[in-house]
């Protein structure tokens, strides 16, 4: 299939979805999602309007600034728009208006601009609103056989990256040091984009999004890693705790503690199940062993041409697993002021159960 | 004064600007209205909800995910915030919806996301919004002495990387090596992060965001080089267009012309004449000579703590300049498939007219 026939059978596709979700279309601006549905990125996200619209029966319509129209007539799914230049000084959302069912609901990306949602309320007042991702959860939640590949590849690389640093020097070195050899190292194997490079020594192990800073690594630190980035357009995430040094028992007691819980959400996968129960067979591994007000964030998220998106495994999220959903799952327990410890690995949702993406060795290693 | 009065007394002056504009208060998500606010920026910007919320009268509220909490609490502004946490699983709009006037009208970042903005419609359905650019054009667009002194010495550094990159090789490499060496420059002049690198050479530089490709530049090509960043928080953004060896006459006389626009412009700032003025100055030097049609965006744009931002200098724009505004003055020509010119200069609106922040030569530079 050409790039042309590939995209517009993905637009195809998300403006029949979105016909049986009562949408009269929908709007996409600059992110992940025109990325997969066109293969446009236009080279900065801007106060200027860019956005494609789908409507179901009719051809894709992008609105471009006109200045960045040669960058988007070169976007692989380029040939199945209809492309409109806008200049400065124009009115941008008029010329969508003009597009719209006056009437219409629409789906509009997560990430839509404010400025750009108030402008289209404001200039089509008939007209409704719901983010893509409530409205249309499932649009690229479920990858095909291409896109499990390009994940799998991105998660081999990252595991790559584990291999290496666990061989380097932790004790006596800051956190940014660490956390900068895992970015070279994530480059090294192919990304080409590092989205974070958590490094969490000690304390700083019991704040889960705490990034790297200048804190010195010591002997006897739990370490947490937690990276990941784009390679070839999709996205890897993988954590590890590591040990410097010999581990108390308490420590090892609670980082076996959290890779029971991982490998419980990893055996509830199948599916039919609903999301949240992979949160809450992890959860309550760990609230049985009295650890529970410690696991303080859900259990998982969606992954693709992004690192975070649907499906969440959270509580209260019934969206039920379908083979294909490749997602994150990621257990922890944080003990304020002393260490936390996750271990995370991107999952597939097969027909018969889950397959990791993420395969080093989840026992506590034990680093120098 | 300290870094928390420091972010009190701008969040304060926020609040009451708010009021006078008849707003019940704004919401502000991570950006760089949050950094200039709080001095906050999250680790990622992402599907989990952090806003700040400003009323007048009352002690700013921040909005974070539970587990980002402790960086919040470590933001210089922090003193002067209430921090509220939320956990996965939370409705933290609902946490907002019991801090808002159930039927104020409120400005909130121009980059919120949809998601958010949608949910927070959808829990407040009396509450009303507008894109706090719209709202308060002028809350960050009067930069104090501070601020001056940050943006000057991010216009120092892009200049000294401009004197650089013109005493090396053009002829024989790739727009991506010349682009390279731009960002690499930037850097070593003390730029935290890299916007944009843009080298458009030939028939490239007609595309004015064209950013840097494959081709080899050669002898004999117009060359666009705009290129910028932050550094120590504030933005450079400068452009000038040189040649490979000697030029045609044609080429001189675009060049010439461009240059004549952006003087004019230049002399046309002054305390009070509204933005469109600028826009039309240069436009008018331009469109007499022949050339309007191929002088496809507006003159220019605010910067301060990002690269793009009001008051911006186009048709239509009705903002009185004020001393204290910085922005650009960038008019250009391109001619399509063949070259393209532009000439940009940060300047400063004084109480007497503009002072440029760039300073390196406006005549046409021969380069190797």
């Amino acid at each position: 299939m050409s790039d042309v026939d590939f995209y517009a059978a993905r637009m195809d596709r998300a403006a029949r979805a979105a016909t049986q979700e009562g949408l009269a279309g929908l709007i996409v601006t600059p992110g992940p999602d025109l990325v997969w549905l066109c293969g446009y990125g236009p080279p900065a996200t801007s106060e200027r309007l860019t956005a494609l619209l789908l409507a179901p029966g009719r051809r894709p319509q992008l609105i471009v600034p006109q200045l960045e129209r040669p960058d988007a007539e070169r976007a692989p799914g380029a040939g199945a728009l209809a492309i409109t230049g806008w200049t400065d000084g124009e009115d941008p959302y008029a010329a969508v208006a003009k597009l719209l069912d006056g009437h219409g609901r629409y789906g509009v990306s997560d990430n839509a601009w404010a400025l750009h949602l108030l402008a289209l309320q404001r200039t089509c007042p008939g007209t409704a609103y719901g983010a893509l991702t409530e409205a249309l959860p499932m649009m690229r939640a479920v990858k095909d056989a291409y896109e499990v590949e390009r994940l799998a590849a991105a998660g081999a690389a990252a595991d790559a990256t584990y291999e290496t640093i666990v061989d380097l020097r932790f004790a006596g070195r800051r956190e940014s040091e660490v956390a900068a050899d895992l970015a070279r190292l994530l480059r090294e194997n192919g990304h080409s984009q590092v989205d974070f490079t958590i490094v969490g020594s000690g304390p700083n192990g019991a704040n889960p999004h705490h990034e790297a800073g200048e804190r010195v690594i010591e002997d006897g630190d739990m370490v947490v890693l937690d990276f990941g980035g784009l390679k070839d357009g999709y996205g890897s995430d993988t954590t590890r705790t590591v040990h410097v040094g010999e581990p108390s028992s308490e420590e090892r007691k609670v980082h076996d503690l959290v890779r029971e819980a991982q490998q419980a959400a990893f055996e509830a996968v199948r599916p039919g199940i609903a999301c949240q129960e992979i949160d809450r067979v992890a959860r309550q591994v760990i609230r049985r062993a009295g650890y529970g007000e410690y696991f303080i964030h859900r259990t998982g998220h969606g992954i693709g041409v992004t690192t975070h998106e649907p499906p969440y495994m959270v509580e209260g999220e019934h969206l039920p697993l379908v083979p294909g959903m490749c997602f994150s799952i990621e257990p922890g327990i944080y003990l304020p002021g002393r260490f936390g410890v996750r271990i995370e690995d991107i999952v597939l949702c097969t027909e018969t159960g889950a397959r990791r993406l993420n395969n080093t060795a989840r026992e506590l290693r034990i680093v120098a």
